[in-house]
């Protein structure tokens, strides 16, 4: 199943908006979900798309756990979709994750905008979009759903979960609350909580959303424009930190953007190249993703602590069997090598199998987006094991 | 001369809008001033202090050059202000610029908002506020306005010119473009370039006031509110850069700030400590600040670079035979250790008298705000050295 040959269902009709028409699976729970915050929420739909083919023994499945502004569209081209998948060099035939030979299932997230349910939905009791008042939803919800798709595919056992950043939140989440459901787990560029520097840099983000006057306290979907300048806004900030500063400095240094020299001109927003880049950025940003998700998740993300302590951590992460592949980045200043070697050290002090490995990239905490050949290096070794011990 | 006893001048005839009363010294210089961006701005006037007593040779006089967001008031109390100055644990008798042996003198920059011409004050030629009509101004700029004052004072030469962040480049710039007028220069936390994430994090400040709807490009003086929520995100993201990730994980970590467990509650905009402890920043920042002002001034830090090559900063710094005194601080992220060192090598090049640390405090950028006392250390018997050296 590819997004070429099955995608088949718009899920426009689920959302509304700044949402564009999606064609991905759907799937919808049959129950209402059971939310950490209290309430439920349902009937919800989630929007996935499958790579490869399921093993007669369904011992090949890969969940792959997208990052706060990925999507289900991981690989391969997508109807009406002008990109390929976000992690496209890393999912497909011959790839790391090998579609000849693994079946690779991603999902958009709950509280997203790309076809599951989130606060740009219809909201049954009111007729209209959420906005929100769409419940607060945690990565424990995120996962949650994630393995309910997952035993609705008929898989008892993933071969892996797989992701970065977020993605890694979940990853982590999977083996604390779902231990029996995963051979091996692959923790991205993540940690086991967010730092305090990272819930400011969202904070910073949120606040630029609700300051916009187009947000109208989140119903702004009926409006010929929603809260653009925010959204842009919490964009720049966040890119800032993706990137490393070398990267920054190796990339655009203090280059102009269309003049040779500086112009004194208060006015422009753009005159160096750095600048150009991040307004752009915020710009092709607001095409495709909804202010209120990004209230949502980002608050999923600072929400997200495994353990209060790293004692507990151990426990926490000591119920599962799983392998665990963790990589951290040299450059990434979000996600620290620190912060992933708790995380080793919690596995480690319950003798846990984990590899761990801090790459070196100047991409920062992007990187795990971008050097795929040094991810490949760890990522494909691991999964042969894996599955060689799956399958005994 | 002291803010208490010579306190006299009202500045508010001066300027409008945010821009809190002053009590200053004024100073208007004689002719119109040339700008590097090729206009000519006057009648400007100069809100100055001053700090213990000019000696008969005066050979005594410091002038501290303020950060982005300092002022004049740099010890001390000031009529009509609440709270001492910003380095006044730095300035003072018996302090490390001690006004009992030195004569200090802080100026509020060109194209500030605390008496000193700017875009709140009046342009002459429409009758009302410059705004963003006011000329674009460059570190240059108000470094020459600086050494007018210096030699409206009657001093040929300083003992020393002594900041930090944007202070710092002040310093440099004196340093290249009136290399007889100093004996030493004392450079803290600065850079002879801003880096490209620092442009990045001041062009999301800016983006932030220019799309608040309060704005009114920059004519907002007559209104009841001006650019308040633009300007207090812009204080935020800048706030992230001035500490380090250490020390906001220290001080506040992942600790909540009114209650003992999650919320869940998407609304609550200060729940975590660091969330609050920002918005109050932002808040506070927005009374005594005005969005102009740090439109402008943050572009004079972008645009700022002593010299486009490593070679050409020898260079530009050979000039002037002032020892000099710089210092960096091991988790400053905006201003690294690495842009210290290149100004260090470019004097070492040429043979020059420098004095070079790399001082550890987990405060990160502010650290040249906070540290005392072992900038002391390193500071006062510089100082001495100078004015032995001087007096020969």
């Amino acid at each position: 199943m590819t997004a070429e040959t099955d995608a088949r269902t718009p899920a426009d009709e689920h959302s509304v908006g700044l949402v564009e028409t999606q064609f991905a699976e759907l799937f919808s729970p049959p129950n209402p979900l059971q939310l950490r915050g209290g309430t439920t929420l349902g009937p919800i739909t989630v929007a996935y798309q499958t790579y490869g083919e399921l093993s007669p023994e369904k011992d090949n499945a890969i969940y792959v756990c997208h990052a706060l502004t990925g999507d289900m569209h991981a690989a391969g081209r997508m109807e009406k979709r002008r990109k390929s998948g976000w992690w496209d060099g890393f999912i497909g035939p011959g790839k790391t994750l090998d579609t000849n030979r693994y079946f690779v299932i991603c999902a958009n997230v709950l509280g997203g905008c790309q076809g599951t349910t989130g606060p740009a939905s219809l909201n049954p009791e009111s007729g209209r979009p959420y906005g929100i008042e769409f419940p607060f939803v945690t990565v424990e919800d995120i996962v949650n759903v994630q393995a309910e798709l997952v035993r609705h595919l008929g898989i008892d056992q993933l071969l892996a979960v797989i992701g970065g950043s977020l993605g890694g939140m979940q990853v982590l989440q999977w083996a604390a609350d779902h231990p029996e459901q995963l051979n091996a787990a692959i923790v991205l560029a993540s940690a086991a909580r967010l730092s305090a520097q990272g819930i400011a840099f969202n904070a910073v983000g949120r606040r630029a959303i609700y300051a916009d006057p187009n947000f109208k306290d989140g119903q702004y979907y009926e409006q010929e424009e929603g809260p653009r300048f925010g959204l842009a806004l919490a964009r720049m900030v966040a890119h800032i930190t993706y990137l490393s500063e070398d990267s920054i400095e190796l990339k655009f240094g203090r280059r102009l953007q269309d003049s040779e020299t500086l112009s004194h001109d208060l006015h422009s927003e753009t005159e160096f190249q750095i600048e150009s880049y991040l307004h752009y950025q915020g710009k092709r940003f607001v095409e495709r993703f909804d202010a209120n998700s990004y209230l949502y998740l980002t608050k999923a993300m600072d929400y997200f602590e495994l353990a209060p302590n790293p004692g507990d951590l151990a426990q926490t992460l000591s119920k599962t069997d799983a392998r665990f592949l963790v990589v951290s980045y040299d450059t990434d200043w979000l996600f620290t090598t620190a912060q992933s070697k708790e995380i080793v050290r919690a596995l480690l002090s319950k003798q846990k199998h984990v590899t761990f490995s801090e790459l070196s990239s100047p991409y920062g905490h992007d990187s795990f987006l971008i050097e795929l050949d040094q991810l490949r290096e760890l990522v494909e070794p691991f999964l042969h094991e894996t599955l060689k011990a799956t399958r005994g």
